[in-house]
């Protein structure tokens, strides 16, 4: 066996190891820090170089690498979408990713994603929640209660003082899920049987749904002035979650137009219906909510700056930690030009 | 620590993984079998899902995904190419390369490409070669004795029965690794001074240079009729290594047209500037070498499609040994829905 020089090995955090990590630090401490990851490269969106997502589309569903680089560090993340996944016992999502440096073009980490992703996409919704939802808001209704939708509610604790979380999803055992999982987090958690009870009182209307389709999980006559909509479940084409109307009504702020117009709420509209884009508020740019009668919507479909963002996080925070291994990815002969020699005396 | 299931875990190929795989199978066998698969692909290379590569550029070199689908399996390679890095101790290319289970998205396997992908240029030569080099070549000029250079050299011996190969570099230290390389293999192995003493009764000629320029290896008044030209180093814009006069005087062959016309020799040529693609000729659609007298030129800069079929090779060929590991790569809770629930009990 050929011991690789330390120029050949790439630090890999597995599943398992990104659970610890997460236990290690605290899901709230890392939630808080991840939005301050992300908001800290929204601040400077505009140095990034912005790919669209790579797609490769099937019948049953999607692959997609979504790669970005500030010039300095080069990242792509790997997901797939199979909705027809989950009745055959396994994941909608998963994810992967890897941070490279740009001068060598040599990788730097390999990590799981699908358990990041959850994680970012949670800190990305309450970190433009911290702009655009109004001041004191502390109820959040939480509709469509699978994967993602613990992560969401933590996020919105950690970051903006979420004290009561909503949650209703048409599937009662979802919803019990949730709550079970919420339970030792001191949030007061409310069950409830419909989306307009779910809608009571709260400021922060979250939905996060799973049907690939033109769904209206929110109608136009339940919403009053005044709200925050984060929206996560549009996130491809012929999957919506609002009703027109409320688009119509609202302030919507979105991550990269050309991505969120394919893919987001606001496929239904207009090319031309008016956004505002979300880094221009966070960069001082634009305004974010301007009054308290206005509604504000996140239509989040998920950028590959976000990955980014918690690719570097990952990054900063394995170091001296046992929460990943060495893996021998990169061929890394002596002289760079005789790889055939490494070959052969491997062979010894 | 939680046990994955095996729904989670994604087999890896190390470099040592995947050096010990070649020598257990033998370099020359691998080699015929990788052109075998190579060519099966390219007889079907019409169902393909063909996207150019996506690439990130900075002052000092790229950083590429290329993917590709067959409708069955979805691959991906990652890699880099950093002319300086060779100075810097680093290796100017590496890679690693993923292929996926286009029905459920999930990951089957995570290899290196640093080596596999010499190994593949190489086969797809040789490959390309058994169609178009002339009947009863046994003799090839090897200009650059780089990395690529023993691979080139032992596929073609391995498929298209090469005896004799005539070596040059213009650093002899070069060329002396490489004949030293090649010294086991029962090859006529000559080491030549100049690059018209390396062609002299040579019916192929391989250029695989590396510097990132528009350089003349060959010029016009050295290449006579009925040869077969294999150029490996004209593979990015701004590097060729041919003088224009070749190129008019031979029958050109390609791979993909849209990237070969930025990256291959051809980025000299007008843009209607004909050219045959290699698949076609493959596939029986159009003629390689119609007599003694034609030159022949394989314009290689390498395609996605040579990846997925590697990357099939070793899939199939890692069965059952000991030259990988499992990766514990995708989350996978026993309830889809359930990630945070499967979070929290990591931490029992």
């Amino acid at each position: 066996m050929t011991t690789p020089s330390h120029k050949a090995l790439v630090p890999f955090v597995s599943v398992d190891n990104m659970m610890r990590l997460v236990h290690s630090i605290g899901i709230e401490t890392m939630l808080r820090d991840l939005a301050e990851y992300v908001e800290a490269d929204f601040k400077r969106w505009e140095l990034f170089d912005k790919t669209p997502r790579v797609a490769s589309h099937s019948d049953v569903g999607v692959i997609e690498l979504m790669p970005t680089s500030d010039g300095e560090a080069y990242g792509f993340k790997y997901v797939n979408g199979h909705p027809k996944n989950t009745s055959e016992g396994l994941q909608t999502v998963t994810a992967f990713g890897l941070l490279a440096d740009v001068y060598t073009g040599y990788p730097v980490l390999f990590t799981e994603m699908t358990m990041l992703t959850a994680l970012r996409t949670a800190a990305t919704s309450a970190m433009a929640a911290k702009y655009l939802a109004p001041k004191g808001a502390d109820t959040m209704a939480m509709i469509g209660n699978g994967a993602q939708s613990e992560f969401q509610t933590l996020a919105m604790k950690a970051i903006c003082g979420l004290k009561t979380v909503r949650l209703f999803d048409k599937d009662p055992a979802a919803t019990e899920k949730c709550a079970r999982n919420l339970g030792a987090f001191g949030l007061n958690v409310v069950r409830c049987s419909s989306p307009e009870e779910a809608i009571e009182g709260a400021q922060i209307l979250t939905t996060c749904t799973a049907d690939k389709q033109n769904a209206t999980i929110l109608t136009d006559n339940m919403i009053g002035a005044g709200v925050h909509i984060n929206a996560i479940g549009g996130d491809c084409p012929g999957k919506t979650e609002l009703a027109a109307g409320i688009l119509n009504r609202s302030d919507v702020f979105v991550e990269f137009p050309p991505q969120t117009r394919i893919e987001g709420e606001i496929q239904q509209m207009p090319e031309d219906f008016a956004v505002t884009e979300l880094w221009e508020v966070i960069s001082g740019q634009k305004q974010g909510r301007r009054d308290d009668k206005q509604i504000t919507l996140f239509d989040s479909v998920g950028f590959a700056i976000e990955d980014f963002s918690a690719l570097r996080y990952i990054r900063d925070h394995i170091k001296g930690t046992e929460f990943f291994i060495d893996l021998d990815m990169l061929a890394d002969p002596d002289d760079p030009r005789d790889l055939f020699g490494m070959l052969q005396r491997s062979d010894a």
